[in-house]
């Protein structure tokens, strides 16, 4: 039981700080708001945590990149499939009145110089939608080099589209990124 | 005299925080920091800058939409200037060693649901960008509407493959967002 609870504590702790880094990024985030968000006792974060923030933020990392993953629903070309991907991300934006962004790219922009830990747990993410990608190009007829590249491409092409949608807060950019790599992706 | 120097401060204020933002984004930039990374008197901050750090920071965002658009070299398709482009940037990263990231992204995903002057400011920024490629897809041929979406389309490859770069610490997605949009720009 005890381990039980402490498995959910420690599970609401990382969910917080990924909604925490996703509207406010990772500096801007403290720990004490991560424990009231997440509801938990006080000193649970450095007992799930001994590493602390950098610990708790490889995690967030880590959940987040399973959550992108999710959102990828098999079947059908790879156009299809990243216009799937694409259409739902416009979805959430909207939903969420453009207070949410792509916890990767923040944590990448603000911690690559200061934390190598943090900077290989958002390589270990991009790497982790590139790799799916380019296996279904590949199941779809590409030579493995052109799949990687073109898959690279095209969650460099995502991560933007995101960026630029919470920006302008309009899915525009969201729009024109499917309109521009749905057809690329399955030409022949 | 007087105005001279202060106008240089200012500058260079404007010029620090920029710098201390591509490194660590914006919520991690001190004011203290910038104010001792521009080698400025204490108190010229207010002084120059009484809306303090947002104000700072959007003058920031509008030096480093000015920085982008003048790597920006004229001549050639479409495709050869943003091949120069992200050529230019594979440069910059490798030679920072990974250290600097895009600063107009960072501020969108750190301050975008905080503060609208600092996501206006962005949204300007990237604006600023895809306003001259689509006017050049235009020179070349293109539709309004397809010259917009491409354009678009290809500022946030560029945004998204400067992001994975810096955390992948390799310029590889960058030459695959080349080898990727490239073609695309320069079809009939």
């Amino acid at each position: 039981m005890a381990d039980t609870k402490g498995a959910r504590t420690s599970a609401r702790l990382v969910e917080s700080m990924l909604e925490l880094i996703q509207t406010r990024g990772y500096s801007g985030t403290g720990l004490n708001t991560v424990v009231a968000h997440a509801n938990a006792p006080k000193g649970s974060l450095y007992f799930h945590f001994p590493g602390g923030k950098e610990a708790l933020g490889e995690k967030a990392v880590a959940l987040a990149a399973e959550r992108f993953r999710a959102m990828v629903t098999p079947g059908g070309t790879p156009g299809e499939v990243v216009r799937r991907v694409l259409d739902a991300l416009a979805r959430l934006l909207e939903e969420g009145d453009y207070q949410l962004g792509c916890p990767v790219s923040v944590v990448t922009l603000e911690m690559g110089a200061e934390s190598d830990r943090l900077r290989a747990a958002c390589a270990d993410a991009f790497e982790s939608w590139v790799a799916p990608l380019a296996a279904l190009l590949t199941a779809h007829g590409r030579t493995q080099a052109e799949a990687r590249s073109l898959a690279t491409a095209t969650v460099g092409m995502i991560e933007g589209a995101v960026i630029m949608s919470r920006a302008q807060r309009s899915v525009t950019p969201l729009r024109c990124a499917a309109d521009t790599v749905v057809p690329l992706l399955d030409r022949p």
